[in-house]
């Protein structure tokens, strides 16, 4: 919680940011760019990925979000010497005082010549809103304790902070990028995409999978990262008869898409505190009469924005981007869904893929009828603003050749790797942050003040 | 085989078409409009649907061709009463002359409340070219014998006449459709999605699929027909747990898609006489770094125009298209396809989905750089010429309503049932010509001259 000094303070910014803006309306490109270089991959043996000692202790241990409402979390771990059982102790008291446990379910996968571990997925449904549970994995045997904190119920006016991350890879850049935001304020994570990277190694290593999920687990066994995937997800390698796209992230990362009536893992919905989020996937299809297509409408009109004001989509392709990295490759779903995205007044769109952050003007391009040339972005009040967020730190390095001169829609760009946060406090008003990693965390490289798309225009009518 | 006299008329019919172009280059939209009300199914029990007599009998027998190269033979069938053999004979006598025989595979698929009959597909593989084959299914049961005709060798003037039809359905425009091209020099099908509308019946009775099967084994048995999915074969009803898009589809109707190394049977390329076809998925993934991304720009590299000159792209979802039906519904497609399609030189697109015939002038819009404002279609020469055939005469009826005025991309547009015809003289000069229902087979009501992208350059230079 925040002290009532920090929130006036923060108001106070809010003030003088939005004399800023009256002044001055150019975008930015900021000269603050650093090391375009790649970066340097943490090593196997390092500390950072060390697996976690006795005889079948649980490992990579992730939580996400289980349900629509929030009442729910799937809690995933893997375990490598044998099964074991999928069983969660949960409760509000730390130490063996549990109440209840639930049991999951156990698999495994192959991907060409690697066998994954024993991954277990365990739901624990029921959960109060707003309450701290504490769950042990591996009892009996090398048990493990962790803590989570369960959302506000959803109301108008939930204050409510989410950290964003993409691209988040595991160099040394990643490990600065995850440890900066672990001393944030963050609630919650939007990941955009594209996680362990293990596809630049040969055959897509998938030990690569394994030493990325012991490196964020210090952050997602605490809190609930809700995940988008990426291309670095595909792992197709139809030459070694690796066909199936996204096979070792769908087996690894549940998502709750089944509670939104989703037939699919990659795409789904749901609403968390202030917020509803929608989650798209670039690489599946998204023609019209799509099952991604259809499920995207019905999502978008089951929003109710009296209980969940704001509404955010994650992809991870972004629709707006003004880096040479990349360029236009999210134009062939933003034409089919942009119109979708202003009638529905999100609020914004959290993307990554390109190495580097960018924030837009609120935009629109959705004029365009094949013979009108209208077919420029254009500032638009109730559109929503696009965030770039591929800056997490992967071993491709940051992408730092942007397009000139800085587009109108553009309002803040920068190549330097980081993270975001976007804190919701009323059901007008929430203020975006973008940190880079060369700064303390309290700095805010860029940031803004988001007007609630659906009830700013309405309450200031 | 054309008479000396019937190819010194059409090319007088060329020269004078030549003329009228160059006299005028304003597009057409035809005045010869009929019925716009929804068409009427064929009865379930009409003699047009009749199952073949004896114990057994194989029905809904097609082929399409079985490799890349033209020299193989995919027969499919369905067996109800019992599994029966999937065995093939076949040789260049018919009777009982057989010389040889292969053995396929048989399955069922459920749908819903549906279970299939006992589906066949066997490949015949190292046929001659340019040879008729007389094949027999049911042998020991109920025999039934037909043939075809295998494709010449692929060299650079190689004369091949294709049909094109889409949108086909089973109603009584389908059934005129199906007998005007049946009348017609076709000597094989490009045949661009939607088959049997089954799923405007409820819970998509998939019984309508095998009447369609029967529907079209006049043609199907003795012709490859080249298979495009459309939107009516996604068949996806997630209320009643069928979450597999494309399953009567794929069960059904094979292709020779592992033959250019793709992962699907719903994009693949193959070559036939003096083309390349590559066939597209409206309803599958393209984003980049997809498998269908990946495999087409593989495809389009592997074409060599010195030995099939012509190049031919066949997609449901037009991406050039002035009807107000499924208006920009293929900008999705178009905008990331289209640059590759120009540099490839792509001679010719055929599309259907919008249940209307038109044609473009030879069109290109790939300039677009979101900034620059420059997304118009222009002329352009060394681009291809799109025309939508969606025109077979399903249930839903024709699209009568265009966009006014005509835009300048586009040549001729009319909304009445028909089939097309693409006659490829030698490796510079193909004729497409449409044919409408109400006409006789030899009329055209609407024709164009295609001259070679990649040849017509290079030989005027």
């Amino acid at each position: 919680m925040k002290t009532a000094c920090e929130m006036s303070c923060t108001l106070l910014s809010i003030v003088l940011l939005l004399s800023c803006i009256s002044l001055s309306n150019a975008g930015i490109t900021s000269r603050y760019m650093r090391r375009l270089a790649a970066s340097t991959d943490i090593p196997e043996d390092s500390p950072y990925f060390k697996v976690p000692e006795g005889f079948n202790a649980p490992q990579q241990v992730h939580i996400t979000q289980g349900d629509y409402e929030g009442n729910a979390v799937i809690v995933s771990w893997v375990t490598t010497e044998e099964p074991g059982d999928s069983k969660v102790y949960y409760g509000k008291e730390p130490g063996s005082n549990y109440t209840d446990y639930v049991v999951g379910t156990a698999g495994t996968y192959s991907f060409y010549n690697y066998t994954s571990g024993f991954i277990h997925h365990s739901t624990i449904s029921g959960l109060e809103f707003n309450t701290k549970y504490y769950y042990t994995l591996g009892a009996g045997q090398s048990p493990r304790e962790f803590w989570f904190v369960t959302p506000p119920e959803s109301e108008l006016d939930t204050p409510y902070t989410f950290g964003v991350i993409g691209d988040l890879g595991q160099t040394f850049d990643s490990l600065s990028t995850l440890q900066h935001y672990m001393n944030s304020s963050g609630q919650s994570l939007l990941y955009v995409g594209d996680l362990s990277y293990a596809d630049n190694y040969p055959f897509d290593n998938n030990v690569r999978w394994d030493t990325w999920g012991r490196f964020v687990e210090p952050s997602t066994a605490y809190q609930p990262w809700i995940w988008t995937a990426g291309n670095h997800e595909l792992d197709y390698i139809p030459e070694v008869g690796e066909t199936e796209p996204f096979k070792p992230f769908t087996h690894r990362y549940l998502t709750p898409y089944k509670a939104t009536n989703s037939t699919s893992q990659l795409w789904y919905s749901i609403k968390r505190g202030p917020a509803t989020i929608i989650v798209l996937s670039s690489y599946s299809a998204y023609g019209k009469y799509t099952p991604q297509y259809k499920w995207f409408l019905n999502a978008l009109a089951a929003v109710d924005r009296s209980v969940t004001p704001w509404l955010i989509v994650l992809v991870h392709s972004p629709w707006y981007n003004s880096n040479t990295y990349h360029y236009m490759e999210g134009e062939t779903m933003r034409v089919i869904f942009e119109p979708f995205i202003v009638q529905y007044k999100v609020d914004i769109v959290f993307a990554g893929h390109v190495h580097a952050y960018e924030r837009t003007y609120p935009v629109s391009n959705v004029k365009y009828d094949i013979v009108n040339a209208l077919c420029t972005p254009e500032k638009n009040e109730t559109a929503p603003v696009y965030v770039v967020i591929g800056d997490g730190g992967n071993i491709e390095g940051l992408a730092g050749v942007y397009t000139q001169p800085q587009p109108a829609y553009s309002a803040f760009r920068e190549a330097s790797f980081g993270h975001g946060l976007f804190e919701i406090y009323n059901h007008t008003h929430a203020y975006f942050t973008w940190h880079r990693n060369q700064d303390g965390e309290k700095v805010a490289a860029d940031s803004a003040i988001i007007l609630n798309k659906y009830w700013y225009s309405a309450t200031s009518a």
